[in-house]
């Protein structure tokens, strides 16, 4: 049986959406970060990177989103969700959450968490200024050179496209309009459509 | 025919490494950074992204080292660089390079890259100074809960050894000592003499 750690606004969204899409069995549970949860000490005996997702599995525990959806594909592949069966394609999958986790989130990343980087609040404010520059500027290439169209890789729905929305749902947090991007935005709103997201968001706007 | 886009002293040496290891036919093209090569219109119409690595290959280009490592491994089975036939290993290999991309390389891109999240040279100064921490930080916990020795997944060289060897190579710049870290600095010395990783490093030393 899987079980998922996650919070709520966190990538862990990612892996919570595709678990729904591949029909996985699954539990959760939510960790309450202004309560501190992920720095305690039951949390870090499962992760002790201290961050979210987290995903149990029989064989062990799997961090990293780019990992752990790729893992799910490969779980359930009756749900293809990635090309597993072409070395190449599946590169390209793994490359463009590579970047999500590497580049866009880590815009993102400067606008609240600051403090990981610089002690100063002067730097911190300088860093949340930049925040809207860089993550259009992410967001540019992805629409550009990257998101095919309608979903990440093309015509077939992947890891990708929760993944994507989910970096996407943090842009009016850096005050960045979706809109300048048509190809996700237009993903975007097909993405809350889905079943999968519906019911997880649903869970995650739970109180 | 495959060819690798790098430049000295980035993260595409782990990718270099790594076409060697698998006893791949390639080429390489050098960019001075120095100069500004990753920003000049014709490389930027095979990596839009302007940074390295790319791997050009019979199917198109690919960019960030995790994919590129695992498409490398993907591509050289014989060459036994990643655990292919079981789901869970090799997605415990791809968790251990997403940490590299998304955190552990982010925590020494702040020592020389700062301006890319803030514009004022104080924040920059501020960031510089916080990087020894964070590299060591990351560090510790990669040898604490993720290096199992003698390599990254144990008995077995992956692709996530010669991404470690590139990142370790960084510790010089960011002030901290491998030697805090003995597992770690056990793998470097073991990578160093590795032949792949000696004729790479012959070739990205030639001036």
């Amino acid at each position: 049986m899987l079980k998922l750690f996650y919070a709520v606004g966190t990538c862990a969204l990612a892996s919570h959406i595709a678990l729904e899409e591949a029909g996985a069995e699954y539990t959760t549970e939510r960790l309450n970060f202004a309560n501190g949860d992920q720095r305690k000490p039951e949390y870090l005996a499962v992760n002790p990177k201290g961050r979210v997702p987290a995903l149990i599995t029989d064989k062990g525990i799997l961090t990293e989103t780019p990992a752990i959806l790729a893992y799910i594909a490969q779980l359930f592949p009756k749900a293809n969700l990635a090309p597993l069966a072409d070395p190449f394609a599946f590169a390209r999958v793994q490359a463009f959450n590579s970047y999500l986790c590497s580049t866009a989130h880590v815009n993102h990343a400067h606008l609240g968490r600051g403090a990981r980087w610089a002690d100063n609040p002067a730097s911190h404010e300088d860093m949340k200024q930049k925040v809207p520059k860089n993550v259009s500027e992410s967001f540019a290439l992805m629409e550009r050179d990257m998101v095919e169209g309608p979903w990440v890789m093309g015509k077939t729905y992947t890891i990708c496209d929760p993944y994507l929305f989910t970096v996407a749902g943090w842009l009016p947090r850096d005050t960045v309009d979706i809109a300048r991007f048509p190809k996700i935005h237009d993903l975007y709103k097909r993405m809350e459509q889905r079943p999968a997201a519906k019911k997880v968001l649903a869970e995650h706007a739970r109180t």
